[in-house]
């Protein structure tokens, strides 16, 4: 787990197309035609118009029975056949961050079942969490998602149901925007 | 809670007079004279030996009930006799932060009593924690205490505890910097 800052970059290049661009609440970002992820420092002089910025770091909410769980279906990117991808940034309000740790557990699992119900989607939606609210980033998260072709409609499934919980009237602010990968 | 990374910088000028400089745990930092706390962007071109950042974020373990008993009594800072105060940057170890949550939970509070034991101090040691770990920095959390000059018994009883908790095996690095500010 050492440090490491990871870009999301969108503009003109990249590896990643993008095919849809949702603003589904609160402040737009400008859309665009690629998206490029890097842990470099930026050194080319491209024009970008946006650069999401977050760090994988511990878990914030999962139990020991709950990792265990998870651990047995681990969460890989780059599958060859996982040619879809989603892009997910989320911002959640003031009352969300004042909530104590128990509060906030509470809204995410027990009424909202992100994790036991995120965790019905492993075989075939690959995430991986960055964390940005630290970083002082205009976002508190951003979600990569990766998905095979024929795996849209249960990515659409997990997310719309998501968005109906009581966690997610704590969102302030959410991009969905989906990309996708040319073979070679 | 709007967003502001707070500077310790350690060196030849600030408000704070260092009076006493202990490496607890791990690789030392350089032992310096005086201490500045800035928000501010670094302007000035004086001679530094550290500068050691952190930013207030949300609650990590703290539950509803202890949140509102510790709002009985809100830990100030900038009380015209608290003189006395401590720097106390701390790094845990990977293991600490690979385990999940309920588990970290359950070492701080039910094992080690930190929320507990700690907010009997309330009264007599302000505090403010810092959090740097998903900013990359040394430490991962800094924290700046302070209290009266009939208050350093009560501090070190309190920190002398915590070192011998469960909590504290998880320690790898801790610095504890002592430090007076003159009365103008």
């Amino acid at each position: 787990m050492s440090y490491e800052v990871t870009s999301f970059i969108g503009g003109e290049f990249g590896d990643w197309n993008v095919e849809a661009f949702h603003i589904c609440k609160g402040s737009p970002i400008s859309e665009v035609r690629r998206l490029e992820i890097s842990t470099a420092a930026p050194v080319s002089k491209r024009k970008v118009a946006w650069t999401l910025k977050g760090v994988e770091s511990n878990l914030r909410y999962t139990t020991l029975r709950e990792k265990e769980l998870l651990q047995l279906r681990p969460s890989l990117l780059g599958k060859t056949n996982f040619t879809k991808a989603a892009l997910i940034p989320i911002k959640k309000t003031e009352d969300w961050w004042l909530l104590a740790q128990d509060q906030r557990r509470n809204i995410l699992e027990e009424q909202s079942r992100h994790i036991s119900f995120g965790s019905k989607y492993l075989d075939v939606v690959s995430r991986k969490l960055f964390h940005s609210k630290d970083l002082g980033q205009a976002f508190d998260f951003i979600t990569w998602f990766e998905f095979p072709p024929d795996g849209e409609d249960a990515f659409d499934l997990l997310v719309h149901t998501l968005r109906q919980s009581e966690e997610w009237k704590y969102v302030e602010r959410e991009i969905d925007i989906r990309l996708s990968k040319e073979l070679f």
